[in-house]
């Protein structure tokens, strides 16, 4: 039996872990259009990608040195921002990422409607 | 551009950090019936949830401290194992987990589509 006063933490721990394997794949996806950090921090939380600017900024420094994020500086505005993009090889990334998420949302429904069976 | 002796190790990371997230939402639903942990992991690879017995065991033995899970030995058989399932708590762990996949899915499912807008 889960004591109710710990339910809610076991419960952000296991939605936290869903969450972070998904990060990735969706700031890949975004910046198939341009993007600086905040405005991407912004959009991945309004998708319900609950994300910290301290794992987001990191996280974008390290697809740019894979490779999958290419970035330049905008500096026709009053503040030079760094805008990220999606290389090719970031796509090729993007597409694989997002067959084994399919992949494995088939099986998580699978068992998911496995409830009734004997 | 990344070099292409390098994409399957960035990909294999990256579908390893979409896996791991999912991994305790399908041990919940597979144990709603009663199951040990060899015949588990053999399920869950069969399932395309890469597990190996190192990670797979001491998540079993720490979602029964949280409660999620109850285990009892069977000791009918030649070899005594001891058999796992989901608590009353787990369900409903289980159901909370899997409705935020739903919505973490919907998300994806719609960056993936929007390749093609302006």
């Amino acid at each position: 039996m889960v004591p109710e006063m710990n339910f809610s933490d076991i419960l952000s721990g296991g939605q936290q872990e869903l969450r972070r394997g998904t990060v990735v794949l969706a700031c890949l996806l975004l910046l198939r259009e341009p993007g600086y950090g905040y405005a991407l921090l912004e959009e991945l939380r309004d998708l319900g990608f609950a994300v910290d600017a301290n794992t987001l900024y990191p996280l974008l420094r390290r697809l740019e040195g894979q490779g999958t994020l290419v970035s330049e500086w905008n500096t026709q505005e009053a503040r030079p921002r760094k805008f990220y993009r999606i290389s090719p090889g970031g796509e090729r990334l993007a597409d694989e990422l997002l067959a084994d998420w399919k992949r494995l949302d088939a099986s998580i429904r699978r068992l998911g409607q496995g409830g009734q069976e004997p």
